[in-house]
């Protein structure tokens, strides 16, 4: 763990934030720590998780993540209506009771990390049903004031815009399932699904894989084009760890030879605030499905999913409960990836 | 805790799955911890504890049990809306947004055993109203669902036909009060209460009393019969234990000369799904009550409760505050229990 | 400790319980314990914690205070809609399901110590919107049935009368910064809010300086007198510690060399029940706000607040981020000041 001395007491929002390098030797970590040759501890320490949506597999890695290094996840989300305040000079005399400027610093003060999901899409359909919306969306207020006002190691447990904890879990499972990953065939390919999902899980997971020097295609209907800005992140990335990226519309042709697919459903970014209109598309998709059949175009590819699964919608029973299905070891990693991270920042 | 081997990575669902000799371990192992003259570890372990239904009793018992051993309980409770689907080969477009196959695998992974409480009666009223409904909600679908996709024990913390807990949690009250307890006289007493609730903990609570081998007594009024095939459960328990077993309409009767008196309500399996008519019956009842005059009758009986407990409805006050009632012992014991129990199984 | 150990076993309801060494030996405890100089141990021990209305701070330094000694802080507040009933020689055939002389016990019989927060004016305001109602407010029926029947220490996390943690570390804060307190002046000053706040942590927060030598001066505008049977004791304490006590309606005559401001708000007990009235007078007195100007006219006073604070409305955001303010430090000697307690009642 010396070379990962430079990531103490930083925040983890983003993995593309981390060198090449650092991802690198976190993944080593995880592994190490679930063969158990390696030891790490956290006694006495408490990370403070904030759900503003609700999850069970995140929460409850997080806390075995804790609790198996020696201290405690200390679950804060059902206090109160969080009508925190983030804005600055403002005349608190309306619904806010309480600023990000003084709850930052106190759960500073009282735990040793922050950990923060906060996904707007899921939640405020209100304030995401506005054109521009995406935009302000974007900015992901919440997780960065947080992580501005807080004087310990803030996580991102899933924003507007990243989930760098799947992305970091994911790649550990692809490392584990395929050892030496450069070069190799990976293909996130979207999915039908009845509800417009967020896009910060498909973001990070494919930051994630550039990160690996493999192959990586993202293969989606026209019209549900990721941010350009994060693709042209993932191509940067790709770029320095000698793999390559591309997208693609044909599904069948992105899942020819792939050692791994991983299926995702998210809304379309271009129809952000307008989620009529991008119902009536996204059910023209619904053979975006990874089943039997599609499975033969690839090269045995082992299957994810970040879960929950829609099944025989996203990916069929057949596929799920066949050999090639790594859901739930990719689940179960998470929980590993998570305390190389927590033993590294705190 | 030689002879508890063969527990080791079982689930707990049904007191009535374990033999008579397994029960009496684990009541030697309780009372041992009880005393402090046994020690085990769960250091390290998490057990996952979901509440379908809220409870005060089970979850602190639970949650202090773990902790005392070392590990901890974590509820998962409040996570999202729980809408877990249980059917095979569903296409999976609506409403649920996890199959068990997913969910209870996954937490096997991230922890230790599980525990759970469902019990139809309480929560969906809608469903229960239904003629015919108590053979579906018989067959305990969620618990039993969790039981098959899990890989680490799974424990029922109440479901719909039993309440494991509360009978082995009675059964170390009883034998800790009466030390030997063959052929002594228990009492399993209907109490009026002002709504229907439900079975699973009276039947756990009388196949438990059947395993001591004592002469088990349930007295109810007519119509208030327990279901025909755990009553022949209880019967065949209590030969093998060397007791016996009966059912008796005429509560004074039954009460005479009974060394235990345990006081429970519930609804009337006959009129399961037509709780209008059940309640007219049930409030022709409102004598069922354990009070001080009733006591007389008995051998200076101790008086059980599993609490919660509706006072001068099920039992007066008089006899809840004065020295038979072991009420508060009783409740105590469900730690020792599912310590030993935990420490067992886990 | 030594001097300690009257304590152990005991409630802690209200600091004024207390004798003024107690306090003083808390405070250095507590102190010790930040500054790694003390060592105490709950390992194993449990703190049921029950809020009746939510609380960020108060959970998390609770939880931490419980986990840095070893032990754990198991929150119970989200479990069934806590109907429980407190009135004796009821027939319970209404809405109460449960009796604090059952629930009281039970949990003793659990865990070792009860932390409970039961506020009315914040929760009930159907119950507090009556002529008359501050008579029953006081008698904090919740707290103290708890305190009657449990057979472990109760913690008040605030009442309708006491906050006795926040007093207590308050006092820890005072100490903290000014060294010796003797004769030095602290102003409780009142501060406009939109709403009619609780009095209970004014109440402790002056009983707290009152037990510090200090030359204490409560400034308000007329008509939100404290209770005058509290502000006796407070006279009362501060006699005893060879300070003074003094109330003043003139904010900045009070302001006047004060070495600590803490500012708070509160509702006027003389319109309890009356709202609608109070806040037709409370909104005239929008001037009652520490701000750059205000803190002029003291002797480089530090400012306190107990959290959460309404920006631009109690405090002027240029003294909340400038160097005067110890609101952070404040509500982190939360966690040292419980610590303390935690070690030495249970």
């Amino acid at each position: 763990m010396v070379q990962l001395q430079a990531l103490s007491q930083r925040n983890f929002l983003n993995t593309a934030d981390l060198t090449l390098q650092e991802i690198q030797q976190l993944i080593e970590l995880a592994l190490k720590l679930k063969q158990g040759q390696s030891q790490a501890s956290l006694a006495g320490k408490t990370l403070a998780t904030l759900f503003f949506n609700p999850s069970v597999r995140t929460r409850v890695s997080f806390a075995t993540a804790m609790f198996k290094l020696g201290g405690q996840a200390l679950d804060i989300s059902s206090e109160g209506a969080w009508a925190f305040e983030y804005r600055d000079n403002i005349v608190m005399n309306g619904a806010t009771i309480e600023h990000v400027k003084e709850v930052a610093p106190v759960l500073s003060r009282y735990c040793d990390g922050i950990a923060i999901r906060c996904s707007e899409l899921v939640t405020k359909s209100a304030e995401s049903a506005k054109v521009g919306a995406w935009e302000t969306a974007k900015q992901d207020i919440v997780l960065k004031s947080f992580a501005k006002y807080a004087t310990v190691p803030v996580i991102n447990m899933e924003s507007n815009v990243y989930h760098p904890c799947q992305g970091l879990g994911d790649a550990v499972t692809i490392k584990e399932k395929l050892g030496q990953t450069q070069g190799k065939k990976y293909v996130l390919s979207w999915a039908y699904h009845p509800k417009a999902l967020p896009m910060a899980t498909p973001n990070s997971q494919m930051l994630a894989a550039c990160d690996l020097g493999m192959d990586v295609v993202v293969a989606h209907p026209e019209g549900w084009e990721l941010d350009p800005e994060i693709l042209a992140v993932a191509q940067r990335r790709a770029e320095q760890s000698g793999g390559r990226f591309s997208i693609s519309h044909d599904q069948d042709e992105a899942l020819e030879g792939a050692q791994i697919v991983c299926a995702k459903s998210w809304g379309a970014l271009k129809y952000y605030g307008q989620w009529e209109k991008e119902k009536e598309l996204r059910v023209q998709h619904q053979d975006w499905i990874i089943d039997e059949s599609k499975l033969q175009l690839t090269d045995q590819a082992h299957v994810m999913h970040c879960l929950p699964v829609r099944r025989n919608v996203e990916i069929s029973e057949g596929v799920l409960d066949g050999p090639q299905s790594i859901v739930i070891d990719e689940a179960e990693n998470r929980m590993w990836a998570q305390m190389a991270l927590l033993a590294t920042l705190l």
